[in-house]
């Protein structure tokens, strides 16, 4: 049986991914985004489910990170999940009773003007996942936390309110990563890593013209720090097309052959949304 | 006299930035990055200090999106500051007594290694900010924060470890943002932000190459979510010289033209390192 990790503890948004892709796999409930990646690398599990974008919050610098630094992992899937923050607390607690709010801080900057709105005189409060917050809110009089239906029922606490992010439409892009990525299906998408001199014009727009060249659309540009000095990035680039499609093989050797470091982070299937 | 709103409380990296842009002015420490954005829009301090990326962490997006939304805040000047984590604690701690490890999760991120080496039975738990977790731990037996050399003296803490953060080289990049950007200087910089069409290929390449054809050097490119759904962005572009020079003028003029939204961040001088 396949083994998923995710950052846990459960009631994550992470293990309601790890459940999307496989809900009869064995599950692995980690610390971190990246010791997601690493179990993935030593392979005390099969399949690692890690965040890598929220549509508010943007890039998910430690799981890009962590995914360029350890070689043998590639991405296998992608898998997009609507986010639906809870206020949740002990049975009993209405809302005027509230005096602290306790999440993960990307929890509560997501939920920013429902907190000034509703519970303007509440002191927040950070912790360590919105899970955690859930769990300790439930024992706290006075305290709610802000995370998911799913860990309110674990904890067996009440859910106050729904949907309190500032946007409605909050989506998180997760990926599975594996040791091997996918087959083609018709419809893929390949991710790869790579930095270019950075002290003259025209390196990266000469590497993105590789794709544009070929007519590959370009779905994604991210920039990360190379951990060499401020000014000195690591792009990570998505675009249409599996590494085998004849066109993009072309073009990922070209966009090689121009960059200083290259990695191919594998192609996997587009995910379809359904509306 | 001039008003500098930074990050606080006193003690954090972002009242160490603001220091560094005016020693004589009067200070303000506010919420939230994008608080400093706020008050500079609401005239309610003259310079907002923010914090826009770390040489290890990456982009700040709560200052980028915050800067974007405010249509009367550019950027004035940029400022550079090495950052320098210290564990600290009540004094007469020592390090095997600690068995909590408090700070802001950036802070915490970035000295992982350190603590799985030197502290790895300690518990890691999160702050708002690495000057809370100071004021926090100094209080607490056992209980350390990750933090700054002038938040242990503020709070007259010891200081039992200095430069604990896993790379030497770590750095922040802070703007000050104000009503006016900066006047020429001969060695400057200017920042925009645009959208794209998404939908088709080689949109993005025929922005840049608007700057490439006139050899004008990017330095930076930072992708943020429009908030609108995933995989639709705001770009974020620093490239040299001020937008007064001809070329660079003509170059916005065409970027202008290409892009659905655009916003001129401003120019600003250039932070030279003293090395």
């Amino acid at each position: 049986m396949v083994t998923v990790g995710y950052l846990g503890p459960p009631g994550t948004f992470g293990e309601q991914a790890a459940l999307l892709f496989d809900p009869s796999a064995n599950f692995a409930g980690l610390q971190s985004h990246s010791a997601v990646v690493t179990s993935v690398a030593r392979g005390e599990v099969d399949i690692g489910v890690a965040a890598i974008e929220n549509s508010l919050e943007g890039a998910i610098g430690e799981t890009i990170d962590s995914l360029i630094q350890h070689e043998g992992v590639v991405i296998r899937h992608e898998l997009i999940l609507p986010v639906e923050q809870c206020l949740i607390a002990a049975p009993g607690t209405t809302i005027p009773e509230i005096e602290v709010v306790l999440s993960h801080p990307a929890a509560l900057a997501q939920c920013r003007s429902y907190l000034e709105t509703v519970l303007p005189k509440a002191r927040l409060e950070a912790a360590l996942s919105t899970a955690a917050a859930v769990a300790s809110a439930v024992k706290t009089p006075g305290t709610a936390a802000i995370g998911t239906a799913r860990a309110a029922a674990l904890n067996g606490a009440a859910i106050l309110d729904r949907a309190i992010q500032d946007v409605k439409h909050n989506k998180t892009r997760f990926l599975a990563l594996a040791k091997t990525d996918a087959e083609p299906t018709g419809d893929d998408k390949t991710s790869v890593a790579f930095t270019v001199a950075h002290d003259r014009p025209g390196t990266l727009i000469g590497v993105l013209g590789e794709l544009s060249e070929r007519h590959i659309n370009l779905t994604r540009i991210e920039s990360r720090p190379s951990r060499e000095d401020l000014g000195i990035y690591i792009f990570l680039i998505d675009f249409q097309g599996h590494r085998t499609d004849p066109s993009v093989s072309e073009a990922i050797a070209a966009v090689r052959a121009r960059s200083h470091y290259f990695r191919l982070l594998g192609s996997y299937p587009r995910f379809a949304e359904k509306v």
